[in-house]
């Protein structure tokens, strides 16, 4: 028996966490019948005749799409077992060449101090155009990651073959997200746009293995993750994929921190983000000055508004949007310059809202379309595009002419304008068949959008020298987007209801699955955003309220009216201003001990929402429940009409007990309690040696009245 | 340039239509780069490295029941195209040899006089256990057939790739069969009983091509005809395939008639069931004399009366259900046997219902199970399985004991008893983990089955000396299990509305697709079945006299109150009764031509209910007009409130005219002529040269006043 070890050097590791000190990968061949490849301990590749790490294939793969919502259809015309193989090792790279017949492909691995190792096609043949990778699986071995992932956090969950499936498209997450539900059913039936378990703004090539390690495919390909076997993982890539890395370490945190290490981290948010709410708010500087007085009148610290509409409203065949021509509209914003001079002064900001497209025929459209700035379609015109009405075409991120350009009109329309940050929204919609200015097709640079669109905000904020005061947050992601660029992420557009897949309470997998994938700072809209009038789809203020308590207990506490704000409950409806009031308060009486979870996220690379399993690998609490940093347990309520809520508290420790919240009660970890829930008094708990614990007590002491369940 | 070729001689058609004498099947190997086989002028298979015509590979296909609906998910492992050929001709075969290194097939192509040409795995590797078998397809081409097909005739129609696919596996229809519709939603999530464009009891891996040939894939294994490509279309088998057999033709005609004589063709029908009206009843002897006596007080002319409840019906929590324990219930019938006598001495018939399962506990199943007759789980014990909440076992049809048994409680049950016929209903629901007498296992049975249950009805009617006078009628079917068999087909459950995929309309396309697949004799519930009063899916008037105008012009004129029947318009609700007589005195007056055409599917294998292609190959005429017989030309109106209906009249003789039936206008061939279509006058017109002319005429003449339509 033929066996080869590499060692590879020390493993640093910046935050908490241990990894495997001179981690070694091991390839072990068995006389010619197969080999393994292992990372220390941990066996990954597991190579037999009849069982292949690696097939290729040829095939046709067709896309089309619907207002950012795509329908990915595969056809395999081959798929060739690559089972012969053989082994040579040099210093500190082995080749492994795979072949039948004529195919083969080479695979370097390859492994540098402090870096994961690296999987990398070194050569290949010229007959196939996909493959497909497997990985060793094991008995009750849980997948996390992929991005963000809203139906499911344990991506391996081994119910319902297809749903262990998880394509790798960035695209609209889609209304409703779950086939077997009305609203999903009539999305789908209007326009296409009901989503699925796996639709998702922000996919990513990436998780991380309840075996402890990390996997990520480095390369905007479309992929798919493919966790339905019980022997293996499957990693499905269209075209020739980019280089493979992967990592282990003795412990998740390990894992994920080694992981934020090699992805690079998010900057730390600034001190007025951490302190106060932020108000979604629309319809002219009147309105928006009302509210804002109102907000004052109950209480409410703000740390700022956040128009959407600052460019005017456009009229559509089902109703008004945002005028996608980002300049400031003085008519619909009549003083808006001195408003926001005002309010800073105030120490309130205003932010604003931008995406990467232009609508047709606006100003800036055109002098796009004049300058040769817009995306082209196959015959060399401007690639319109649709969002349900609105046509528009999408600035060539590719054409360093047209990036600067679109920087500029940033820096000048909005920066200059003094707003304190913007909603970065979109970046799912580059069509396959687009023609760009780098000489890619659509189709090869579709999943990189999100990345392009995230380095562009990043660089216009950080030349204006304002990185670390500016925010500016996305929905769409990719793998680079968010641990190089992005400032923020938020959840998209949830539905106003309770739903799994899609409500409010989706926000929790979201987040927690994107903090596997290397993100760790993430918010959402306080009590969703699709609305969907007809259906009976509006926001309660049930609803709106377990939303808000959630967002207590996050990094960031915005609003949003929705997208029929008529319809929904908002924050100044009725008698709603009081409850919220007092949730803002509490989010701000956080602020010391949410500056030391953010400042792990950008220090260590821990996300500020944990999983449990993250922290607690040996217990089996409830996915829905995290931590939010070291020291709060958070187990949200997203049922309606509830008072009391079972919640798992880990055990294994004698260093502290678990203090609840609200009543200051303490309990031993290990065992499951059910504690009163109403509505303002979340299941929260501390841990009794936590260095904040005077703020949470004074969270106890200032503002524990619950409100009473509204049916 | 190697060329060989088989003369192969004469093909007998017994009917009408004409095919190449003396065809030849030719393989042409192109110096080594590939080959093409031919039959006749007929490209076949073309074959090059790069596009071979088979595949073989490795995977997992698993399946997932409810109450009949199966749940299929591939995962394809390898998939090996056999590039590399050898060609090895004798005196009336030639053995192709395809391969990839180790892996090949030795597949033998051969014909003998007056047979199709016969494809058969001769000698094969044994590391796959699936193949893919690709047929040159041509721009244009159309296919027809696949069994009974209810959403599309043409099953390669380009739109919608996946829509091209058709899955050949026996299952429940499915309510609604259309993921866009509000019924297909609902039953899928009450119950996964939603179904889809493919999903039927009946699929069959035959098909006649446009381009004037059939293929047809003689074995029981799960298949996939897939129509998709522009290049080709290809066979998918799981496990090893059986033979496949093709045959060309001059015309469409010649080629169905020529797969009629291949296949076997079914029986013709009696004179009593051409010659009226049978009525679904149900409720008891009291109840279906009063419906008789109703039916004669208003001229209803009564070929027999259709009792499915004659063995009693059980409480179940969805309502009652028939007892499915096949005895005379004379609680709830009481008199039955002296009623039938009387019945039978007027002239009428009393028909009956069966189907191959027993309810648990029920007398039969008690008697079976303690014989050893039911179907056994896999540890041995009896296999329970469910119909909705009914819970019953099938009587093992492979252990000939059982079968004998099983002949015989419909001999002494039910012959016996008096009955003139009955539904064999059923035949989809074998599990494929089920462990069967004859050793085989329910996936490698389950398509065959309703072959089994077809096999034992005609004996039990054959043995009985009473073919050509008992008709049993069938929804399930497979290869053979019709043209060697039963003696009626029936469309199953339609929805009782308009909607193409599964209302009353679906039943021209599934008529016209089994007539392609070799069945020409079919009929359907008039108004339809499957009633969901919940959602407002009840029968109307107006769906259920369309529907009983377009059985004038078939072969059986059958009504049945559905499954809810009391929300739904029958002929004796209210003021229907007259318009109904009506139309079953039309029915009863086409008796004479309707005897000459279920004789030429008899005799000739020419399907009753024709589609226009099968006649009028170069017209384009839309595919939901259809012949019935050669005289007639039927355009059934399945939309609401309509009074005229546009109709295409093929062209291209000059021998006859159109005569419009209920005006008696003549039109020539070659235009779109709209006519008007009210209730009761359904757009039918017959040619001038017709023998049956002054049969027409009559119907014209004594039934031509319509109904208004009803809102």
């Amino acid at each position: 028996m033929f066996r080869f070890q590499i060692v590879v050097a020390l493993l640093l590791v910046q935050g908490s966490g241990r990894l495997t000190n001179g981690l070694q990968f091991n390839v072990t061949d068995n006389q010619g019948q197969g080999f393994l490849v292992s990372l220390g301990k941990l066996q990954l590749f597991r190579h037999t005749f009849s069982s292949p790490i690696l097939f290729v294939g040829t095939g046709l793969t067709s896309f089309s799409e619907d207002s950012g919502n795509f329908f990915i259809e595969d056809y395999i015309s081959s798929r060739l077992p690559l089972s012969n193989y053989s082994i040579d090792c040099g210093q500190t790279s082995c080749t492994i060449r795979l072949s039948r017949g004529d195919t083969f492909v080479a695979l370097r691995l390859q492994s540098e101090q402090s870096q994961p190792l690296v999987i990398d096609f070194e050569d290949q043949s010229s007959d196939f155009d996909r493959i497909w990778l497997r990985l060793k699986a094991e008995d009750g071995e849980e997948i996390y990651g992929g991005g963000e992932q809203f139906s499911y956090f344990n991506l391996r969950h081994r119910d319902q073959g297809r749903e262990n499936v998880f394509p790798v498209w960035v695209r609209e997450q889609g209304v409703g997200r779950n086939k077997s539900t009305q609203v999903t059913f009539a999305a789908d039936v209007q326009s296409r746009a009901g989503g699925d378990y796996h639709t998702t703004y922000f996919p990513q090539p990436t998780f991380v293995s309840s075996r402890r390690y990390f996997l990520h495919h480095d390369g905007p390909n479309y992929a798919v993750l493919d966790f339905r076997s019980p022997e293996f993982h499957e990693i499905f890539v269209l075209g020739l994929p980019g280089k493979f890395f992967i990592n282990s370490g003795d412990t998740l945190l390990g894992v994920v921190t080694a992981m934020t290490s090699f992805f690079g981290r998010m900057p730390a948010l600034p001190d007025w983000i951490i302190s106060g709410a932020i108000l979604g708010l629309q319809g002219g500087t009147q309105t928006m000055l009302a509210r804002y007085k109102y907000a004052k009148d109950n209480q409410i610290p703000v740390a700022a508004l956040w128009i959407q509409d600052w460019s005017g409203k456009v009229e559509m065949p089902f109703g008004k949007r945002v005028n996608w021509d980002w300049t400031w509209d003085p008519a619909w914003y009549p003083g808006l310059d001195s408003a926001i001079q005002n309010l800073t002064r105030e120490g309130v900001r205003v932010l604003a809202y931008i995406n990467p497209y232009l609508r047709q025929n606006g100003h800036l459209f055109t002098e796009a379309a004049t300058k040769g700035y817009l995306v082209k379609n196959e015959t060399g015109g401007v690639y319109l595009q649709r969002s349900v009405t609105l046509v528009f075409a999408s600035v060539d991120l590719t054409n360093p002419d047209a990036f600067k350009w679109y920087k500029n009109v940033i820096r000048t329309n909005m920066i200059d304008l003094g707003l304190g940050g913007w909603m970065a929204d979109f970046g799912e919609y580059l069509p396959v068949d687009a023609k760009l200015y780098d000489g890619r097709s659509g189709l090869q640079a579709h999943n990189e959008w999100p990345v392009l669109w995230a380095k562009l905000n990043r660089e216009v904020v950080e030349d204006a020298g304002r990185l670390g005061d500016i925010v500016f947050f996305m929905r769409a992601g990719y793998s680079g987007s968010i641990s190089n660029y992005t400032t923020l992420m938020w959840n998209g557009d949830q539905d106003v209801d309770f739903s799994l897949a899609d409500g409010v309470r989706s926000t929790i997998y979201g987040s927690l699955s994107m903090g596997m994938s290397g993100v760790g700072l993430t918010h959402f809209d306080i009590g969703g955003y699709t609305t969907f009038a007809l259906l009976g789809l509006v926001r309660t203020k049930e609803l709106f309220l377990r939303s808000a308590e959630m967002a207590v207990f996050t990094s960031v506490f915005r609003t949003h009216e929705g997208n029929q704000p008529e319809a929904n409950v908002q924050w100044y409806s009725n008698d709603t201003a009081p409850s919220f009031a007092r949730l803002a308060k509490q989010f701000a009486l956080l602020k010391d001990y949410r500056k030391f979870v953010v400042n792990q996220v950008a220090g260590e690379g821990i996300p500020a929402i944990r999983p449990m399993k993250l922290i607690y690998e040996d217990d089996d609490a409830p996915y829905s429940q995290y931590l939010f940093g070291p020291d709060l347990l958070v187990a949200p309520v997203f049922t309606e009409m509830i008072n009391e809520w079972p919640v798992v508290l880990p055990g294994g420790s004698d260093a502290y007990n678990w203090i609840h919240l609200w009543s200051g009660t303490a309990y031993r970890g290990g065992q499951t309690v059910t504690v009163a829930a109403p509505l303002g008094q979340p299941p929260v708990f501390y841990r009794s040696d936590s260095t904040y614990k005077q703020d949470f007590e004074r969270l106890k002491n200032e503002s524990k009245m619950a409100d009473p369940i509204i049916g």
